[in-house]
């Protein structure tokens, strides 16, 4: 299987004023990630609030992305859920319209008792689209499952045909490493921590997923770039300022801060559902002036 | 509101043999609550792997339940969802088809930031059954929400005209203590940490929501008695007995450990929904073992 | 081995305004004991910040203790210490001054890899005074340390011939329960979550262990009487009293403002050691007001 | 002040069949480290078992390392421990011999409530060594300690007038290249995580100091070397060898695995102390399967 090389957004999910999804701004996001220079976009993950979504709403976005996309990006679906029956039923969604890969994450109310259970549960999603290509969403301090992801490998070869890789989203960059040599690089293993992809490049990263790229991924592509010259103090000296914008997603909690952030960029997301919440208007307020300071935004539109 | 005295018990699901939901099975299910003398049934909650299910799985259960209590039990429909809009859904169903209570569990994929969010989210479920009295589900050791519940009620108070009470599932005996003297008494505090009723008793807990009622209802129901008559040594006696018997819960896990004992008591509830296993042929035969040794199950019978 | 029947005061810390050990306060603080009706105290624990100290003023305020006790009080000296060699030196100290008991809580820097390591270290510490009966120190929330109590005392039994007992400071009342019904009650199992007594009290237990017994000895006296007395409901009513003055401890800190408690009732301990503080002018402040709502310590003093 | 460039060992403990500390073996190792290509020594820090050891002890192996180091080796003194006037008598012995840095990792008992008190405990340690440069030694993975590391920089660099930089051990690389780009790099930020020393060369790492380096300093030095020749796909080869390797650490132990390590290099260090133990017949005999499959040490002794 073709490894994918380059840089994929998670996209934020967008409501109307009424709390429905909007499906009309779609493909004006999908302009913009092209503009970013994405590769492909990551449809109904975390940022895209996939698991505060009914299947129904996730089966339209997955049509809207698919449908406004036009082949020119790389479209996953994320099909995770609590309950596995309605991860299988939008897997086979993905394929019969078409998606070109499907991901999931781990359920999450309960959680897999071994790394054996999880790769059952896998297979049982995966199965519900067996020609398309299945990643594995890893991101433990959401899920709060520590696994051992070189076991997962080795237990997911076997039992998932369409098995192709592993959404990494994880600062353990040592066991990323592992996964990128298992067996000389036969999966494709994405990494999905952004403020830390310059040293994921360093152990050998060729692809990411992330939600900075939706409005940074210009400076990232830069960064990659860089490093492609072996020029590394150079990719070091771009990746800090994204290192020093991400400091104010953690400050101000991730999705809402970037929510802001998008509208910076152009696109209104509307207000996210609950248990999520647009920033206050004293954190709102405290935002912009932060990011008046950092020139973030600014630099990435010269790029 | 009147408050519940006496014991409710947290169904399992039950599945065929093709892995869809045994509707069939409910009234035997009923039959057994009410002969092990539940006052009531908590529905699709975390026994009844409500998150494991579709909506339309759940909207179906909560009828077949509604349909064989035949108003002998009182009926809690569980209707929490990582999606909220499917919260208020099964929340507009339940008042429906005439549930007694409503009752949700906060969002699981992504943690309200505050109190204040999470009172929002259940605001939002509970304003679609506004006629149904709703329980919070407090359960911290399976969502990780660490929340201080006497500023939940008292925000609760304020915000969900419906707002009954709690069902309070954590060892923090003390809080417990204080839910139960909020305002003298205004909330209905059910207790839900079944090894420990016997002490939460000691603080004035009138009712309970557990999942090993299902089977030795008969034998805390017991132990109510004795504390009624003022027999706390008495009480002990029998409440140690449930004390070694969730051990093994403990030891093998407590779903499958109580679906294997579900079977012991006469009822099969078929395989459960990944990431939940039935019992491995080695622990199921150690577990048959360590029944025989308690001889826990022909206590509950003889009383 | 006799049981011990009441309340053990875990005593705290007292500093000079140059912060060394403030000696001369210990026949006050022994008096203070005695008055609130103290089978006992517990000297350099947690409260008494032990591993604050080096093992010198350690060994000097067991001294203190012992020739302030006079036999009066039963003398437990914590002898923990995150160097096995240390702990050793404490405890063949301890049983040199003729401390009634001797405790260790487990390693707290390197945590025991399993049950088994954890015996191995009492072990050796607890055979450095082979003559004082030994309690292991179980406080989870503070060591991190997730065991299996039960486990521990079968391994205990065989490895530590002067084992006693246990300090049981955990809200997992149904293991405490076990622990004291293990053979029969054949070990000690004093309980050490003050704020959750009551619960304590109605699975069995006799003696207990705490550092709100320092200033408010009394009213639990006055619990345990009741309870004597098969009067719940009066025992209820006082209890909740304690409970909603803990609340105080947790909004502000345990152990500093229970030192400003120590202060109200008397006893003036002095600045504690880093990393533990005063109270800030402010919070002393509010917590006055909150004491003054609450009229606790004037509850006290009329018992 | 001179920032180090080049790695530092954090030396492990050695000892005598009768469990004294083994000083004599102290030359030998001082040469093995000088072989390896170590610019320094990190002595009693978490591998020289330094808080299970006395405070005596601890001075005798900080004499011992400064007399065989003979000026060839920079020599770091860990002086945290979980009290601080222990700590503060350290640090002055550390600057009265000579020592050329000290460190101190925060009080792991009690922990400071926010990172103004874990600054103000750390400034009380240093100003006991008012001439000797302080570093912090950062391991929230051990201490559980969560901090914003920028903040403690910008608290420190106010209220430690001797304050050079951090021990940073954690895998969180964003945060670290932050710490490096501080003020323009004021402080020398030293990174710990020598699984990660290839991802942390990338954002600009100069210096590091861990375990592995004891016995493997030769391959992470050639790491260096391939990166300061900006031979990156070289250097990542070569760092996954020890990627590898560091596996078997998380499989057996990490401080019992890399004794057995260093015996395989020569040096016997004998059991460590309680409650650490010295790997088992079985994992001793598994993990040398492991090693002959992976020809780590082979590989070191060829370099």
């Amino acid at each position: 299987m073709k490894k994918i090389d380059g840089l994929i957004a998670a996209a934020f999910a967008a409501y109307n004023p009424d709390g429905s999804v909007n499906l009309a701004l779609i493909p004006a996001i999908v302009d913009q990630l092209l503009e970013q220079g994405m590769k492909g976009v990551f449809v109904c993950g975390t940022n895209g609030e996939g698991p505060s979504l009914s299947v129904e709403e996730r089966m339209q976005i997955a049509e809207a992305y698919m449908k406004a996309a036009e082949g020119r990006l790389l479209v996953f679906i994320h099909v995770g859920h609590s309950a596995i029956n309605e991860a299988r039923r939008l897997a086979a969604h993905a394929q019969q319209i078409g998606a070109d890969y499907i991901s999931a994450v781990s359920a999450f109310y309960f959680k897999p008792s071994s790394v054996q259970v999880l790769v059952e549960s896998m297979a049982e999603i995966a199965s519900a689209a067996p020609n398309t290509p299945f990643y594995y969403y890893h991101i433990p301090h959401v899920t709060g499952l520590q696994i051992d992801m070189l076991e997962f490998l080795s237990l997911a070869e076997e039992a998932i045909p369409n098995f192709a890789g592993v959404k990494y989203t994880a600062s353990t960059i040592h066991e990323y490493q592992s996964c990128l040599h298992y067996k000389d690089g036969k999966f494709d293993i994405l990494f999905g921590y952004d403020e830390l992809l310059l040293p994921a490049l360093a152990v050998g990263a060729k692809g990411a997923i992330g939600s900075t790229y939706n409005y940074a991924g210009k400076l990232y592509n830069q960064v990659i770039a860089h490093v492609a010259e072996n020029k590394w103090e150079e990719a070091e000296k771009l990746h800090f300022e994204a290192v020093r914008m991400v400091g104010l997603l953690v400050k101000y909690g991730p999705i809402p801060t970037q929510r802001a952030l998008m509208k910076v960029a152009g696109l209104d997301l509307g207000e996210p559902r609950l248990p999520l919440r647009s920033l206050s208007a004293e954190s709102s307020s405290k935002l912009d002036q932060d990011l008046e300071k950092l020139q973030f935004m600014q630099l990435v539109a010269r790029l």
